[in-house]
């Protein structure tokens, strides 16, 4: 990865131990436990302030944002060969590809300290957006069926997050039958390979839960994939959550009287949680085992083997490789 | 209107008096007051056995449907001049442009004798369908904030809907500024000419309501409308709900990333009522006051002149004419 004058700093998972502290943060200090969040909670706008959104009008998920809120300027620069002082730009309210970083405390959430720090990681994104969306989107209810659109990170918290409410029936979509084998110890009971020929991916679904599934899960970030996961869902009341990232501009593939049939779609960022107040008791619940995290890290690396290990997430083998600083 | 060979008979909205039932229908009788419902409930069907869908399977909405679903057969026929008996063809479960009709008992609902049967009409459609997408689909909370789009006899039974549940503001938007005159006795507090030059709908009333509005109701069933009142409401936890019948092959106007904001948006039949179990009691609730139907009722007419009552609802100068047999 190079790192020019407008590339800023990637990536949104880690977890990390406080260095210091700026002035005005009452809310943790030196050597605290934290793991940062790339959709913050300044916890006073009016959106913080509003029981049915994990949305913060101040430190929002917004890709184009480059800078500290605090005084508009970024905290990291390299020095040139030529000597010269250039700044290089944050990412995401978290910018944790580095050594150190500099957060907003709206960013920043303590957690307990006997908390192993390295699946705490998981909590930055992939695990509470996959169990937030289940827990706090859907509400997926017991003996509920569900089924899930890609087998990655996200889509197996979704299992996790669907197996703790009680789902009985959890249906795993992907094209790598891998997937399945690592999803069975994560909730998922049934699979689907998109890759066998046969009737579309919904009538197969509708099918095995005769008449739909409860709830489905789009973690793919594709327009078909998504209408797909949509007429899986029962009529009457199935709810579809988008949760896969749509970088393309075609539009919702769904016709209004579509939804006259008693279907809902709704998009979940990071499943729904308000980070800085309910995180912590997420965290809790991981450790006392609500929920599993340990089949989500599959490799550990140094921090200089990095094009490996997206090598291993774009090949499939991995959910999620830790990078060590 | 005419009546040939493969003409239904038309119209959904009514109330009548039972003239006889047939074998097995053991809930009303000869002389009850009734009135028919073109989204009925069967009672045991998946859907109807479930809380949170009003669809029923057996007696849904489906216009393509000619004939009773007990043993697939039309009750009407007419003679020709040649002598020949010609069937006519039953519509939407209710068929009510007609001296006398023939219903499934899931379609027809028993109400209280004391009831004026001419206010009782609007409950076959658009009160039941307007007040409660307000009240079953949307959920208006008191305090908050309401843009209807489009003042027709739906959207005015919103804001009636949405007065009752003490909404603060209710915007209404429409081309025809008489729909004010006639809208602010039905709770509608500012209103939006469509006509007037400036800014975009939405933002007009993002505008009005610092931010955008808790639920908007779409009750024309143009794209163009729909996406306006989707971007209206707020961002976070903005509802959505689509009643107008979009009878066009267009999509809906919305990118799957526009939903990870926190809007939604759903759809709206018969208001989310299950008919048979759920309108007696509405019908109470309008006998007293809850909701006032007196408005809705802007002219009468013999059924003779059935052209003049259609010329008066184009022209946008009657909400609901009443038919008299």
């Amino acid at each position: 990865m190079s790192i020019g004058n407008s590339y800023p700093l990637f990536n949104i998972l880690m977890s990390r131990i406080v260095e210091s502290v700026g002035e005005g943060v009452t809310d943790m200090k030196e050597g605290d436990h934290v793991i940062p969040i790339f959709n913050g909670e300044c916890g006073y706008c009016i959106c913080c302030r509003h029981q049915k959104t994990n949305i913060c009008n101040n430190f929002g998920v917004n890709p184009m944002k480059r800078v500290m809120n605090s005084d508009g300027k970024t905290r990291f620069s390299i020095i040139t060969k030529e000597g010269d002082k250039k700044p290089i730009y944050h990412f995401l309210n978290t910018s944790t590809f580095s050594e150190y970083t500099v957060l907003e405390s709206a960013c920043v959430v303590k957690i307990d300290s006997e908390a192993p720090l390295k699946k705490m990681t998981l909590l930055s994104c992939g695990a509470s957006t996959g169990v937030g969306a289940a827990w706090n989107t859907a509400d997926v209810q017991p003996g509920s069926t569900v089924a899930i659109f890609g087998l990655g990170a996200i889509g197996l918290a979704v299992a996790e997050g669907a197996k703790a409410r009680g789902a009985s029936t959890i249906i795993g979509v992907d094209m790598n039958p891998n997937k399945f084998i690592k999803g069975q110890a994560m909730g998922v009971t049934d699979f689907i390979d998109t890759r066998d020929p046969g009737k579309p991916l919904h009538e197969r679904i509708r099918e095995i839960t005769k008449g739909g599934v409860d709830y489905s899960f789009e973690c793919v970030g594709n327009s078909d994939v998504l209408r797909e996961a949509f007429l899986s869902t029962h009529e009457g009341w199935g709810c579809t959550v988008i949760l896969g990232i749509h970088a393309t501009p075609k539009m919702l593939p769904l016709h209004p009287m579509e939804l006259f049939h008693g279907r809902g779609i709704i998009g979940s960022v990071f499943g729904g949680f308000k980070g800085k107040s309910q995180l912590p008791r997420f965290a809790k619940e991981c450790m006392q085992g609500v929920v599993d995290l340990d089949e989500f890290i599959t490799h550990e690396l140094p921090f200089e083997k990095i094009n490996d290990a997206f090598k291993l997430l774009v090949e499939g083998q991995s959910l999620r490789c830790v990078l060590h600083l």
